[in-house]
């Protein structure tokens, strides 16, 4: 195998690069040879970007989201409500609620979802620590913003059997037809979750 | 921008990521959140080969072909024939070529065609270091292995006007109807060409 490539150095940069999810060897190569082709700091920059990254990027003690300090930038903001929790899969989900710009609660990244078929049981995600932070008595809503898919389903209805006796509202996501979508092509479960759970015009539509 | 990402790291890592042919910021940050997911050593053996490669590697003085050594094995391979030489355009056809082994000669890696709409003239290939390589007279065959497109036809000229006085074979790859291919959807430039340079049954068709 080593041969394949006249140099050991470019097969094990093929290598690396194919671990990625998505990238198989032949991307892979194409990637490192257009980094052989690029100056030697554009490859160094890369490099040292990721080991960096992985290196000392730390976990907001409060809601498990990325962060370089102790509290991430969402949870140390006084202008933010507190009270409210939305709870999401992962650190991307909150990347995608904060580019809605429609949300000033706080987060709290589980790091997952039930998955018995992927052996991912609740003990593996953040779900203790969202009970603790619910019993503290300062949290008046958990919004639970998982996907739409089986996992998400059972992850929720977990989740909201092990907040049950606490005094807090739990609210889940709207499902309805996506902004943008004909009618036609939307698919009769959520067609029939979108009338059930109608809105009033005058407030909804802005 | 960079609150983006809660983390100037992630950020940096993204941007880099991005960077890659191929890969936009959705891409990168999808393999940066699986780097973090990741061992760190597996983030650090990503880094540190892609720096030693763009680092350390060379390439070969004869063919240009990336190599550790001064004369990649392929140029240092005795059992193979010096007289016959495969121009292509780089790195990745030699790759391409050393797999049908097919081939016994030696390789001469331009590094590119020439394509005045890039802005890419013979100058910047090794077309000089190739007709050097033919004037020595060890060289009885250049075989021009380049694609089948404008810019390698342009390029396949431009070598055989600079080697023409020289005494040496300029062959190029036969152009003809792909294994596998139907009749029916091959184009009629090509199948014409098939039917020109059609070769006896008895030899060709192993």
């Amino acid at each position: 195998m080593e041969q394949e490539y006249a140099s050991s150095l470019l097969e094990n940069a093929v290598t690396e690069l194919s671990r990625l999810p998505g990238i198989g060897r032949k991307t892979a190569l194409r990637l490192a040879l257009h980094l052989l082709r690029r100056d030697s700091s554009e490859a160094r920059a890369l490099g040292e970007s990721i080991i960096k990254m992985r290196d000392e990027i730390s976990y907001c003690r409060s809601c498990h989201n990325i962060s370089e300090t102790e509290l991430c930038p969402v949870c140390s903001d006084v202008r933010r409500d507190h009270s409210v929790v939305c709870v999401v899969e992962s650190v991307r989900d909150v990347i995608c609620f904060e580019r809605t710009r429609q949300f000033s609660g706080v987060y709290h990244v589980l790091g997952g979802l039930i998955s018995p078929l992927d052996g991912i049981g609740p003990d593996q995600l953040e779900i203790d620590s969202l009970v603790e932070r619910v019993s503290s008595g300062e949290i008046s809503e958990v919004i639970l913003a998982l996907s739409a898919t089986m996992e998400g389903d059972t992850t929720n209805f977990y989740i909201y059997r092990r907040l049950g006796t606490l005094p807090v509202r739990i609210t889940q996501l709207a499902r309805g037809v996506s902004v943008g979508n004909e009618i036609e092509y939307t698919d009769e479960v959520t067609l029939g979750r979108s009338l059930l759970n109608r809105t009033d015009f005058a407030t909804s539509s802005r």
